[in-house]
């Protein structure tokens, strides 16, 4: 096939030949959570770039929000997200699309994993770590203002 | 939330509030086979579009190729994928990085339905069938040929 092409293999930790990679660099608003490069930079070809995230339980990735958008499928078991002032259950093969500028977190407080593709493009913007202020201008539901992880 | 981000929660029989379609509007090198849209043109922030095809039980897709590279993760069930001269068995989670240019088609060949989402470019060229000429130009291996679905 051409050299390009490839096939990588689920396996029960997750997949062959893709280490997990700590979340993010820097940052203390996350907990328990790991990266997983699917299809991404190595392969110059693909516009968007295709990453895994598992957060164990009690887990969560960072509140940030940003200009690109995130596709997101749900691969293994079930938590919440929160989307500006809504925050909803979530489970496997659910799909999440999160608009540009949308303040949003991941939390899997379910009892169980959360597992989930993340697609964005190749070239994006950094994401954000809305204000205190920022917050409470923007969020006026107190159940989801009780529910944030910073 | 932000107007444009939503939820589209799984059901059993697929995901709600989306009908599956038919997997091309013309052609008959197909067989067995819906196309879900899920994240697509409706949502103009995006630019990759995530599908969902589901191939029943002796099922394929159509043979092609085309310059645009797919971003293939199985959800469910399992089958094969022609890759050139190469074909390989797939399962649920396998990751499948299909380069421009590469010939490919899925079959669902064991005895179970194959789901797969597809992650392509918003804009991209349209699939090329390839000729019985430049398909044995192209694949050399006998097992590849004998499987190709027309």
């Amino acid at each position: 096939m051409k050299s390009n092409s490839k096939i990588i293999k689920s396996t029960e930790q997750g997949w062959d030949g893709v280490e997990p990679k700590k979340y993010k660099t820097e940052g203390s608003n996350f907990k328990s959570i790991s990266r997983y490069s699917l299809l991404d930079g190595e392969t110059s070809e693909l516009n968007s770039h295709t990453r895994y995230f598992e957060i164990e339980p009690d887990g969560y990735s960072s509140l940030e929000m940003h200009r690109h958008p995130h596709s997101v499928v749900v691969l293994k078991g079930s938590g919440s997200v929160i989307l500006d002032d809504q925050i909803s259950v979530i489970s496997t093969h659910d799909v999440i699309y999160i608009a540009p500028e949308t303040i949003h977190q991941f939390q899997a407080d379910r009892g169980e994993l959360l597992g989930f593709l993340c697609i964005v493009d190749r070239y994006r913007d950094k994401p954000v770590i809305p204000s205190d202020d920022f917050i409470h201008a923007n969020i006026h539901s107190d159940k989801v203002l009780k529910k944030i992880k910073k």
